[in-house]
């Protein structure tokens, strides 16, 4: 197992940044001083755009404190603790598994210990890859690293631009997706023994419109209690091993 | 819904800690620096026994550490956020809702989010209560409330101080104690729609042995991936389901 990095791995400086760009290196996302323009800078902005990585803008002020060496002359650059798969490289590993694909697609998790917690569970649960969105979602930091229990060296995560366009290009291929809401039909009544993609909400807002309205079926989980619903990694789970209750045939 | 308390709530200083201990106010665990033993001192360490409540000993810079007044006089009270409630009251719950009993027991859960989302997923799956042990385990502190999105407020938490022996008094009423480990008959197999109580192990060693030979049963996930273990509140969310979707009549 590979050693899981304990700190966020940053890299400062125009030239630095760049360098990491154009060799690259698996950058999470990018910090960006607001009132810089020079050359130097759009080119990182050009190479940002053409890698879809996401730019934060922020002021100076905020840089200072991001910033661990002093010097990072207005570009700060997040690495991913570890690099993103293809959603391709999933399907592949299915087929040579001989199994029905069965990936996780998560809505815009935001807490890094959810995201961990997912990546460790979909490991578990023999699910051939997870795929979350580039923006508005924890990307694969050290924190998310720590939380997947070593998952992350074995599982394969894959970043894309539009979660809904990914999943009407996979329905082409064959795959199915669910996700889960209090209106849909009662998990334990649904077939999910094919090729399969799990939606998990947000944290917050659970699936969003168009993701949800992109899904062939939508489960419920009974809920017996008062609250509204259940932390977003343990409803991952439940429905994770539903799918394994009914792959290994149980009754 | 009652209010969540965002901080951690403490008492300090010798007359404020033994007064609140006098008033039973529910006392999570009490700080004591270590040379201290005047009279007041043996008397709130005297309370503490008889209420059977935690003390950890400390030296004066870690009790200078954790004051908020400056004035601990060598002791400082942590008050839990929410009242612990009886094993007894979950019983009675169980019988007025005309249902067969339906506990988490909890064999020292350590992370307070852990703890928060496993009251969140016995709130949901219509368990009647949680057991905690007195010792080595997080308390019902704010953090542990947050967690629980609201479920604090709903189903009762009981702390003990021996879980084996809760649970020996417990069979004697008819109840059964199912545990997860990874050597057990596959959780789909086993039937879970009795009076049960789901042990949930620690994260990083499970359940320990006295209790695990206390259980009647011993359950596994079904585990397909190349890692350990799930994260304990993940696990406690499959074992919990697989009970709702028994006691539905679920095939």
């Amino acid at each position: 197992m590979e050693e899981i990095r304990e700190e966020e791995f940053t890299i400062e400086g125009r030239n630095s940044v760049l360098e990491a760009l154009r060799a690259g290196k698996p950058v999470d996302k990018i910090l960006v001083q607001e009132n810089c323009k020079d050359g130097p800078i759009q080119t990182i902005l050009r190479e940002c755009r053409k890698r879809e990585i996401p730019v934060k803008m922020a002021d100076r002020i905020r840089l200072d404190q991001k910033s661990s060496t002093g010097k990072h002359q207005g570009v700060i650059a997040y690495m991913a603790a570890y690099e993103y798969a293809d959603v391709e490289d999933m399907l592949s590993l299915a087929a040579t598994r001989g199994e029905p694909p069965f990936l996780f697609l998560l809505d815009g998790i935001e807490d890094p210990h959810n995201l961990g917690a997912i990546i460790r569970t979909a490991n578990l649960a023999g699910a051939h890859g997870v795929i979350i969105p580039r923006n508005r979602a924890a990307g694969l930091t050290a924190a998310v690293a720590r939380a997947s229990a070593g998952a992350l060296n074995y599982t394969p995560v894959a970043r894309v631009t539009n979660l809904s366009r990914t999943m009407e290009e996979l329905k082409k291929q064959g795959m199915w997706f669910a996700c889960a809401d209090m209106a849909g039909e009662i998990l334990y009544r649904q077939n999910l023994t094919g090729a399969l993609g799990l939606v998990i909400g947000n944290e917050g807002g659970g699936v969003g419109r168009l993701v949800k309205e992109t899904c062939d079926y939508v489960v419920s989980i009974p809920m017996k209690g008062d609250i509204d619903s259940l932390n977003a990694s343990v409803a991952a789970g439940v429905l994770a091993f539903e799918v394994v209750r009914q792959r290994m045939g149980m009754k």
